[in-house]
């Protein structure tokens, strides 16, 4: 059953593990403001999603040339748009992709309140400007806070209602037949990457 | 695990087929901007709620006396609160509780959207005040484009997607142990009922 992507919501999908999540985290609102749409913050978890269509890891893992291509391309990209952007040095390439789960029912909790978005924000640039590894719990609440969490973030964090958000948004996600990220769904029109952002904005605009 | 309340935004849980719940519609966001509280509006299924607690049915048959005295307190609180209700005539009675399933879909999607309020009491007033079948689709499209709608809602409502999302926020409100509408989390703190809708607030407020 198709589902009509009129006056429907964009939804912005995105793990933060993705490094062309990255950008699209920074750049969504302005280019959404520019086209009087409005955004609905998704953060998910890739891994179940993957395992859910089947695949038992990720394809930047199957395929080394499309991670070799996939760094490069973002030294371009960010710097094409203007986003600070540092590959990893090698000694901290191990723990790329990183472990996102408390990343995630952190942003869940605080985009239900008003400080999701500036948390994400915040966690982007640690991983992908200062190569910080994002799964310390220590960099989380301390990013958390800066962005006007309360100071027992953490404990919210672990709470078995912040899994069940996450894991709902992830189920949503697989299905919602989302294979990557970033992808924007209006609809039942899905687009992926960072490089569709436009696109699947415009499309909201049109409808 | 207690869950801290300390800035954790209030969540108001309702159902459509409950009288009280209507109270609480109609002032809930009054009552939340005196405060400086904000509050995200958690429409779900009571029946399913129920179900999950080991209930078949709903107390109001379990105990016919209370059902009776919920119609005759209805009239006077909302004449207190200032909310016109009409009870609903003998003649009409055999569809109460009624069937709000299709109902609480499209809450769902306009809440995503900005005219999911405006909906929730237009249903409410459709129900409580006109006595009117809010089961009937052609009533619902109705309400929901005069709240702002698109005029496809109703196929948007039977989309698989908007039942995954109903079903995951019920099942959220089981995990809560919400026993009945309309509730109010605020943290792991439950309020049950409209006579419980400023305390909620109060205590967002304070925390």
């Amino acid at each position: 059953m198709p589902l009509p992507v009129e006056f429907w919501p964009v939804e912005f999908w995105f793990e933060f593990a993705s490094s062309y999540s990255y950008l699209s985290v920074m750049r969504v609102e302005t280019e959404a403001a520019q086209r009087g749409v409005s955004v609905i913050w998704r953060p998910f978890l890739l891994g179940p999603a993957f395992k859910a269509h089947g695949w038992d890891t990720s394809p930047f893992r199957v395929y080394p040339l499309k991670a070799k291509y996939m760094w490069r391309d973002m030294e371009r990209r960010s710097a094409a748009l203007g986003i600070e952007f540092n590959r990893p040095p090698p000694d901290k390439m191990d723990t790329f992709p990183q472990f996102t789960v408390t990343a995630a029912r952190i942003a869940i909790i605080g985009l239900d309140a008003d400080w999701g978005k500036d948390f994400c924000r915040n966690v982007c640039r640690a991983e992908w400007v200062d190569s910080a590894n994002i799964a310390d719990k220590a960099l989380l609440a301390k990013l958390a806070v800066q962005a006007g969490a309360p100071t027992n973030i953490m404990k919210l964090a672990s709470h078995p209602d912040a899994k069940l958000k996450l894991r709902h948004q992830t189920e949503r996600a697989t299905k919602l037949k989302i294979f990557g990220a970033p992808s924007f769904t209006v609809g039942d029109e899905l687009f992926w990457g960072d490089d569709r952002l436009e696109d699947a904005l415009d499309w909201a605009a049109k409808s």
